[in-house]
């Protein structure tokens, strides 16, 4: 992390803590990261510059600067936040169940408004190697999460102990993704049934 | 088509005549087709002119706003012909002989240089109605194209008769693209092979 030059009392890498309430720090980097996601709505990423955000946040830039090094280091942290805040990772008792609830989080995630300009530019950009930094960041902490499910599935018996966690979770996503791509189907309901039933189908121990 | 100002002696809505070799008309359209995607390669959709494409393809340019009528819909033709250009719809005798090659058509077009950029810039601006249109105009004829796949294999029984043959292509192509969005791992045959495996037990009969 410290070729983005950050500060060694920046985030760990991994799971981030959620709950760090209370302090002016952890008002301060609300405020910035929500600022951020805004401005990335508004503008898309080729249109941000830390002076906007700061402003927008009411904070000094050289505290952006401090804190996150970098635009995109930035706008990474922002939006893996933006994935993770409200969205603490499933655990109904069983893996449907956790799928499901999986599911619909990606459903709703690639729904808000702004989503589609940012994941478009990230592919658009990624030639660029700090929109790739930023890029492999959210997914790393997609993947990550996600993976919590699969373990307790095989604990539970419900996944083979061999199974490819990162598989299972691709088998999910990509044809809620794919939507977005596309562009002229909903994530309806009986959509993400079907991503969930096709999952279960494709990795599941047969009961 | 008109709304689009287009002429009336253009190409026919879906599956569009491939030889249309000889003749002044089909050199014009070629080097046309060919500048815009260079274009969009080293520029993007943003960065397009019609001016700039007319001076490489070295046609004039009312030649191309006459034939096309705008900047989206001679991308979206470009891009719909690149995906079908040198990529006739499998027809190798089985359903996964079939998904196999229609498989490696995306993984290859997937790979082309400028088209993550492509891709990326019709999803980060798909609020605009012109690029909107001209991704419903690719993903309808790679549908309608694929779909002859599903058609044959519904008459040689490897598909139930009710099958709904754009969710198989959806699950054929959801993983394949959801690589290239998320950009960290590669398009290898054993991926392929393995997205062609998950389509046919989710959707072909039991042998």
């Amino acid at each position: 992390m410290n070729q983005r030059g950050r500060d060694v009392d920046e985030e760990p890498v991994g799971p981030v803590p959620r709950k760090r309430t209370g302090g002016r720090s952890a008002r301060v980097r609300e405020a910035v990261l929500t600022a951020t996601l805004d401005q990335v709505a508004e503008h898309g990423i080729e249109g941000l510059t830390i002076g906007d955000v700061a402003a927008r946040a009411g904070v000094a830039e050289t505290t952006i600067y401090r804190r996150w090094g970098s635009r995109t280091a930035l706008i990474a942290e922002a939006v893996t936040e933006l994935a993770a805040v409200g969205n603490p990772v499933p655990d109904t008792g069983t893996l449907r169940g956790d799928l499901r609830l999986l599911a619909e989080q990606i459903a709703q995630l690639i729904s808000r408004p702004g989503i589609a300009r940012l994941v478009g530019t990230t592919i658009a950009l990624s030639a660029d190697p700090e929109v790739a930094a930023a890029r492999h960041h959210f997914w790393e902490d997609r993947f990550q999460r996600s993976s919590q499910v699969i373990v307790r599935a095989v604990e539970r018996g419900e996944l083979p102990g061999d199974v490819n966690a990162r598989a299972v979770i691709e088998t999910l996503s990509a044809p809620l993704y794919f939507r977005l791509l596309v562009g002229d189907e909903p994530l309806g309901s009986a959509f993400i049934a079907r991503c969930v039933d096709d999952t279960l189908t494709l990795h599941a121990k047969p009961v």
